[in-house]
């Protein structure tokens, strides 16, 4: 379903091109300033429009507050909040609809709902709700912060370059689009958080995680290196009584528990789907394989708006799991 | 909490040297043939006995069925099973509760629950729950089967070598232990499977998969090596109106959802926590640091024991999602 | 939370003098052909605007959709409805806020969200609310019909009198609020739906029905005077293969689960909180007990706008309990 | 599903003339003492076997401790209770097979699960569940003891009598089995739980009493008698700044949130379905209508039995809502 979360609850909805998207967030605790003000920034983040690769597709993406808020500040009730599509050109997609869009969602999505579906952009699919993430995102790290926990998330790499502007001009070489790898850090989070087996904090980081379009890959600590290491290479010995350990390779996860040290992952975002280059794929209608050349605006790299959307999906299960376990408080 | 699924549900329960550990299925429909026979070959694959590298404990491991099966099949009733916890020295652990072993749940589990959790051999946080997982995916895979969906998984390496006798070797002559990496396989899965955003069937395998303890990472098809692909490079071209891929970069999932191609996803796991090597950790009760040499019988390698156990829990997450889609009778 | 439902999901959002009301519905299948039209007779069976003893406030109340739906159907994505809240007289319960309304949720909500609860006319607990209920249940039923179930309430008595004229007047002899009984009917249910103990039949809808403002009871078939009754004069003789039962004392559910006979409940409204009598209550302020007189527009008997509420939410359950049954299709 | 609660999650499994029953408690805090001698006083309440009206069958019903407790205290692990079934005659119910019992679950339970449920005494859907809920009833009220909360039920009236020695004869007289009504009261709840519209106080206590068997109806306050009255006579006036009112009409919950005055509410229990009178019923083999009588042993009055069982559900669902509230610590 298009819902997550236990105690503070996130349900999204909307597509691409169609009115609006929106987010609705249910278990906030009441008592937190709330303005348009606050999102402004997050929201600007995503855009990444001023940035090389990314698409010159400019929605103004103001939040419209549909419910939750008064006088504001939250009120405990479910909080509501639309973004208008204002900048859309369907004429763009609707002439290729027989043509299923490699890497994109448009076969999967014919098969499951069976062509009902709003093809129009990706529909309910489409990174454009990703602006409804990012809004309850700022929501859910204000909450945080209240409570002393900071969310950052950086690109570590673009097409195997640190360097990311080499990274990026790689792409731009090759008039083709580019992957990359991102990282999340949280500061200041508490032990304790997760559970034993299936909440532990990975499941729940890696479940939120995935939602975000393009992510392939998701590894905590040494992650994927830790399958090359020696036991006692890999163990962080604990060094004070307060749980410190000298080295984090764990990144902060221990039996699915955060151990108080930093929580530390990184995601691999596949290279954006719609490249500038021609591909081959099937057109539905004639059964032939045939080009297909992507029109539309599109970006380079897709791993550079995403750090701000893998705040967000980090800061919601963080919430949870600190309302869980009592840190944070039902009224503020 | 311990439960996971929405249609066919599992909830786990035990500790390592309690009375017993178990596992309740909810949801599997009724007229599933099932017994005891069925379970002896994954437990025996989970037991890594006869294995360079695996512990010497040696349970005798028969499922002991509770609830939920009559006449040999299944009832459509919930289905507990247990498995009793015979062969336990408490007395190795007991002793060095002041001394929480680096790498394990010790310090988090006591943070979390205040003192009060079963310490002996992680308690609750135990490697030995893995065995309820696996009878659960007995039944899960067997249900699978039905509908002609095969879930496989393997270990591709050990200690970075692909010749896995030569990766053992390794942590035997340093006298240590050593990570893998576990890949799982699954042909035959129909197409639409998975829900846009939070339940991405991405989303939900990974929710289960990092309940096993000791897994770090997940990534599907190309995984972490897509963030470094040209994106012309990545899009696999669809080949046929049956959405068949000629190649297969998404790993057979693409916009959260199943494309009737192979789900292939690769899984993390760091070496053994419980390493024969002689190290540093804090004693509660001095605030000191002490040199720690772990007891007790464990594995080298606990990779190789993963493979049945990563099978199990892809196949409840797939029992699930083929149930939503009305892809498996209520009614066999 | 204020969401509902496993696999037909809704999630009601807004204040009674707010920008807006709303709900989302997850889990609808595709293809369900859907436009404004069919929402106008329902939402008008809920304003009672025109009948005696209800209020004369009237929003013009056209649903807004805002997701989920394309080319006048469904598309499988969750479908988000608005309505506006254009007709809202705010200053009617500012100056009220220092005495909370006796029957009302004015307190609790003050007591539960520690003063930022949205006090305008109840907030998120106004009977407002409902309009957005009415709306999914128009989607709810047409899913229903789609598969030959139909769900019907009807007022069974107004202040004890089965003719409703001479209950009204007797609350508008009395200048007084009354309540009211409404019974809810659902013919061509299939048996077999709902489970054992906590997901029984009774137990979901009852759930879902304790979402209506003002209800204060609920009983299945005979009910409560079941308890007075032998056992042989109760129980339903079983009259034919199919299940068909000469008498309907269970009300179509055994054992939680639906029998394949009429489904039959009745469940009891309380009088209006908001009588036009003098009452006394506390000013908060003052913390002195002082008379206190409804203002603003107040229906007499709120149960007469009941019915189609209790249609709705009646109608989710079964859309739930049809889905989770394989007995309604993803795809129509 | 057999599950329920949200923080405080209780799954119950079993069968009447199977192995066992038992069920398995998620969330409840940790440091909790707990002692087979708790829970042999609520035990011994619904046996009932001492009362007249109730049936011979003794179990020795001492719980069996199967996960979760350590040291004799909660660990914050799920905690799992078997009860062994050692007074079974399943021959007294397989020769009955093709006659459905009226007023029982047989032929539902043979809808849904096709055949393959085990039908011995009613299997999964038999009261011998109710031992479970009883067993985890202790612990939820020794948790809200804990917190100053006290959930007591006890029978009103038996057949119409509130003598109820008197009810119980008509019954014996009649040779039949009767019905009952049971009222439950909680005090020192503190205001403020529950939620508006689907988690009310009143939807979440119902969905839990609906999972009793044999219960017809639920009523909160004054209940059904309020249809009949005036909201001038309804309407609780709040009489100090603690929010304690004068008269208790609402039961305790007002706007679906627990105001601070006593919870009330009372339900509706069915006569026995087993009554010793000849009964008609249908035989599915030769499809043809026949006499039935009663074996077996059976309550005359299952009421007589439900005081606890009541108490024990009431008990789950304030445990989860406090704990929502925060009204109860994760570690004691």
């Amino acid at each position: 379903m298009n819902s997550f979360g236990r105690l503070f609850r996130i349900h999204i909805f909307g597509e691409s091109h169609g009115e609006s998207v929106g987010i609705s967030i249910d278990g906030c605790p009441a008592g937190l300033p709330l303005k348009v003000e606050d999102f402004l920034t997050d929201i600007e983040r995503r855009k990444g429009g001023t940035q090389k690769g990314t698409t010159p597709r400019q929605e103004s993406d103001l939040p419209i507050f549909k419910s939750g808020i008064f006088n504001d500040t939250t009120t405990g009730a479910p909080i509501t909040i639309l973004f208008e599509n204002n900048n859309t050109r369907s004429g763009d997609y609707q002439k290729q609809r027989a043509v299923p869009r490699p890497g994109h969602a448009d076969f999967v999505a014919h098969q499951k709902f069976g062509g009902y579906e709003d093809y129009r952009g990706g529909g309910h699919f489409s990174g454009r709700l990703t602006v409804a993430l990012v809004a309850a995102g700022v929501i859910a790290k204000k909450l945080l912060a209240y409570s002393g926990v900071e969310v950052v998330a950086n690109i570590l790499e673009i097409g195997g370059e640190s360097d990311l502007e080499k990274g990026l001009q790689k792409a731009i070489d090759a008039k083709d689009s580019i992957g990359g790898i991102v990282e999340c850090r949280v500061n200041g989070l508490p032990a304790g958080l997760g559970e034993p087996f299936f909440d532990s904090a990975e499941s729940l980081i890696s479940h939120a995680v995935f939602a975000i379009p393009a992510v392939r890959g998701i590894e905590f600590g040494t992650g994927f290196a830790a399958a090359r290491m020696f036991g006692s290479g890999h163990n962080d010995a604990i060094a004070d009584m307060s749980g410190r350990t000298a080295t984090n390779h764990a990144g902060g996860v221990v039996g699915g528990i955060s151990n108080g040290n930093g929580l530390v992952f990184r995601i691999a975002i596949k290279p954006t789907s719609s490249t500038p280059k021609i591909q081959q794929t099937l057109n539905w209608e004639t059964g032939e394989t045939e080009s297909f050349s992507v029109k539309g605006r599109h970006d380079l790299c897709i791993a550079l708006r995403v750090p701000v959307v893998l705040e967000a999906v980090t800061a919601f299960v963080l919430c949870d799991l600190m309302l869980a376990e009592q840190k944070i408080k039902r009224i503020l």
